[in-house]
């Protein structure tokens, strides 16, 4: 067992107009590099080669014990770095607690990173800038603004150019402001914006991931391709229900209710846009085009569209393929002629976050047999062989994510996240605080070491305390009887921060099973469709903020993952959200994801005999075939952000 | 001199749902025919070959006399019909009060009539209703609502259409109301409207004329082109300036005040909107197509555009091609998202309500030397030549509308609006009431009298008593000296409505003499650029409802008209309107409308030394070699309809 270190990542970055000095831990094994643990933690440092040890952009300077300098290193650092401590982020791994400091230029990325997906995508948005000299009016020409215009566009050889009222409107004070000196943004024959004087230098726009619980939005130089900022916000719809059915049902009641939905989301995007507009100092207005995510409920929601039909069988969206709108048809409060994109939907259940994941995961190029998990508020599968892609979704998250558990909440400050059982319960709480309560990634560890040791069957039922041998009585005095069957104590009152017994119950198991039985049950259709065995698995990619934290033991443990090598299963993080900002920057990824989401079969889990058969099976607590693994794989950070 | 005689209209309309009996009166001479005459009123009669007695469609009922039965009646009519008293109103002439019966069948035109120039418009809109069937939804085929109406939307050969938000919005509800089966409105390739079910025996649109002062709009059949109502409602910008130039600076002024503006023409929009719902019992959300004339000024403030540089030089408007919006950016209370057209300008101050009198009267095709003259609150000018137009506008109007006059007064009830002198002033008063002010007609009607009784000289100086030789007392007893020269009293005290004696004063001569010169210079500078001579002139039409009622002879006698045999000055009636009219009714008018534009050349007067001459000169009361009339051409309504 390799020991626990403690990295701590130190960079700057543009805050409002100045930079500013950033920090995240993150606690380790040691096994990773640097860029890995960066990446999964959503740190930015360049490295064009993906990490192959190439291109000797991913600079870092190492305070701290580490391996020792590579070959590769030595060739691609200069004398005066390797002296300074300089190394290669995708060469150095740390061997005790390290600092990592990232230089400034590094921090300012062209391509679009995920955990073991490299994109190299072209910066090449929809969106371009082009300056313009605009005749100026004449007594004898009697031509307006606009027509000038049109005409300076057609000599620059764009013909039948559309310009919105909005546009035209300012175009007066925009053409006299600027001596007949303009610049145009352009989204294919339509005109976005128009400013005085030349702004080609300038290019903004924003990628968002609309989520169920969490809504994440970045905002991205369309020049450098780079991110800028990020800002994320609990989605304000959360007040009308925590999950896709229970907002269905509100916004299914009646138009106003619809529509208090609709504003609820664009209030959480308009906070969202306010607070990168504070970090960057980079206005709203300038913000020309939106790439959205998000499911396609979320999508509906946003849109203003009823999804009601989305909740009834045939389960049948309003809308499924990509929607470009203004934004000012939103409310949206960047530029209101900006153009908002919505990426297209596979069905109902599977939504352009999905076909976000898919695209930056790069799925659908892969040759190998490759199992995508997204456990958000939904949970959506989709499985990949040989370009062949079929999809399915699972009303699977509330557990996971704190909702109908006793003891469960969010992973924010006080929550349970990490759980070992040794002679008693050793766990780790976000932001060192006493416990409030337990989320996903405890709550799947807490069941699986409950599992490991015994005190919970295969059948999901706590045992008494009478029935365990040999098992010490500070774990034992935990077990006592409750409403409905046993409970366990996972802290006492003394412990915790509201001095209540936190208590894991019996039908708190129930949930947890019924949640990661639906997951594991759609895994198993997907792969009977594809002919694809566990063993056969060459790849188990975790989406989402849930899929960055879980311990891929415990989720084995309990069969909520199929028995796989450890190896093969790696986290993506918000891959939706880097889907997203793809397209932003990318045409070319923009179109390929409405061939995605037209390749992604999908499957409707609720007409399949098969899928009720597997999931009383996978109900089960069997982790069957699981390995017995000889690393810990910790992957934490201390202190963990929190509330996104 | 041929005696007056009274021709009472009588029709059937239909207004909400039901017919209603209509009548008017007019008063003429005998000269015109009765086709011609209810063309002057709006009043329609069917005439598929333009009144040449070819067609035999515009039969009429006549009680009272007339001239005798022409050989073409005789044979285009059948016995039944002629001992019936039926007529072709082409060819009837009353020899005496009559009253003219007009059969229902007759008043549901296809054509587009004007006064003199009678377009077949044929009906064949831009926007076109089809009914379709949709797929229903099935488990296994994911597609959302829109992706399977896109797909009916192709298989019916529209390709690529869009659907905006606000339709599918609407799409599920709709789709599954008619069971999957609905018809669609489609403009282009955009989806205007869905439905449920078949509507196609529906298609309505709105036309409407936005003057400065008046707003008038009619709802149209486009399957039959015809117009099914007309309301009308004075402009709720007055309130912000009578004339352009005041509202172009009160817009000026900054945002709110232009908004402010904007939303004083679209109330007043929806006033008529409302107006023509509750005539027709067609409900406003039916109405999925808007084709609007009126001035470069007016546009710009109904699309909230500022209009600022139309009023200082060189005169640049912010657009002047067609303009095509949703209603919804307007807040038109329409269907939201009906297609609003605003038809293309020439200029600054020559708009698209010119080009739609050009349209209607078919100035373009006429080979023989036209002149149009529209006289609202501006003064716009064409002159037309073998195809080749040329247009001016000068600042003409307030004077006509009874702005600037001391005792001017609109064209409602109260207002004279016939003077002639003989012994004493003899005056019609609209309404029949005591007179409250004088109106357009009526302002040059009694200075055309007095200048021809000697009273006002040629210079426009009120003579004093004493210089009067000859004249009778009850006429010599009106001039009095006023505050700066002379006045006349039109009425005395004890006629007029408010007990005070309604004057004339030397400085309301100055003010017409400054509006009639400007008109005048205006008309010879476009006759200099085509190098016609009055004699030349084939043609005269006077547009919008002040040429309508002005007194031909007493126009030409003060020098506003150019002198020309009478028979050649024609009134058009309110042809802006019936302009945009077409163009809704027929995509061919609207693209015509837009060629008008750029062929009509544009003279900017103030830019041209020769028009301060020809001003200095036109402002003299000469009307030179005008002839002496044998006929009085009285043409008046009694009653004139009120206020628009």
């Amino acid at each position: 067992m390799r020991s626990i270190v403690q990295v701590t990542f130190v960079w700057q970055e543009q805050r409002g107009g100045r930079r500013e000095q950033r920090q995240e831990q993150v606690i380790t094994n040691g096994d990773k590099t640097i860029l890995g643990l960066a990446r999964e933690q959503d740190i930015k440092i360049d490295a064009t080669c993906g990490g192959r040890g190439r291109c000797g952009r991913c600079k870092v300077i190492v305070h701290g014990p580490a391996n020792d300098i590579s070959k590769s290193e030595e060739q691609l650092l200069t004398k005066e770095e390797l002296t300074g401590g300089v190394r290669l982020a995708c060469y150095v791994r740390p061997q005790g607690n390290v600092r990592i400091e990232i230089p400034t230029s590094r921090t300012e990325l062209v391509q679009i990173l995920t955990e073991g997906s490299e994109q190299a995508v072209p910066v090449e948005p929809d969106i371009t800038k082009e300056y313009l000299v605009v005749d100026k009016p004449e007594l004898e020409t009697p031509a307006g603004d606009r027509e000038r215009l049109l005409a300076a566009l057609e000599q620059a050889g764009h013909v039948d150019s559309s310009i919105p009222l909005g546009v035209m409107a300012d175009l007066p004070e925009v053409l006299r402001k600027g001596n007949h000196q303009v610049t145009v943004t352009r989204w294919h024959n339509r005109i976005v914006a128009i400013e005085s004087g030349d702004t080609t230098d300038e290019l903004f726009g924003l990628a968002v991931d609309i989520g169920t619980t969490t809504v994440v939005g970045g905002l991205i130089d369309l020049h450098q391709g780079k991110e800028l900022a990020v800002a994320a916000r609990l989605n304000g719809q959360a007040a009308y229900g925590a999950d896709v059915i229970s907002r269905v049902e509100y916004a299914s009641n009646g138009t106003s209710q619809l529509r208090r939905l609709q504003q609820a989301v664009i209030d959480t995007l308009n906070g969202i846009v306010a607070e990168l507009e504070d970090k960057t100092g980079i206005a709203a207005s300038k913000i020309h085009r939106v790439v959205l995510v998000g499911n396609t409920c979320m999508q509906h929601l946003a849109l203003g569209v009823s999804p009601t039909y989305i909740a009834r069988s045939p389960y049948t969206p309003a809308f499924s393929h990509r929607i470009d709108v203004m934004a000012t048809q939103l409310g949206l409060a960047v530029h209101p002629e900006a153009v908002v994109t919505f990426l297209p939907n596979v069905a109902g259940f599977v939504g352009a976050d999905t076909v976000g994941v898919v695209l930056a995961t790069g799925l659908a190029e892969r040759s190998s047999r490759v199992v995508m998990i997204d456990i958000g508020t939904n949970g959506e599968l989709v499985m990949s062989y040989e370009g062949k892609m079929v999809s399915c979704s699972t009303a699977a998250g509330p557990a996971f994510e704190g909702a109908q558990i006793s003891c469960g909440m969010r992973a924010g400050e006080g929550a349970i996240e990490f759980v070992e059982i040794g002679d008693d319960i050793e766990s780790v709480v976000i932001g060192g605080t006493p416990p409030r309560g337990i989320c996903g990634s405890g709550l799947i560890d807490m069941v699986a070491e409950l599992l490991r040791v015994g005190i919970v069957d295969e059948t999901g039922r706590l045992q008494d305390a009478a029935e365990l041998e040999g098992l010490a009585q500070s774990l034992t005095e935990r077990i006592r009887a409750g409403e409905a069957g046993n409970e366990f104590v996972v802290a006492w009152a003394a412990e915790t921060a509201d001095g209540n017994d936190l208590v894991l119950t019996q039908r708190d198991i129930r949930e947890l099973q019924l949640a990661k039985g639906a997951i594991r049950a759609g895994t198993k259709i997907l792969q009977k469709i594809l002919d694809i065995k566990d063993e056969d698995i060459d790849e188990l990619l975790l989406a989402g903020a849930f899929g960055n934290y879980i311990r891929k033991e415990s989720a084995m443990q309990m069969g909520l993952l199929p028995c796989i090598p450890l190896e093969r299963i790696r986290s993506v993080g918000n891959a939706a959200r880097v889907g997203a900002r793809q397209c932003l920057i990318s045409e070319t990824s923009l179109k390929e994801a409405s061939r995605l989401a037209l390749e992604i079969d999908y499957v409707e889990l609720s007409g399949r005999a098969d899928f009720q058969e597997a999931f009383m099976d996978a109900m089960l607590f069997t982790p069957g075939t699981v390995s017995v693994q000889d690393s810990t794989e910790i992957n934490k950070k201390v202190p963990r952000d929190q509330a996104v």
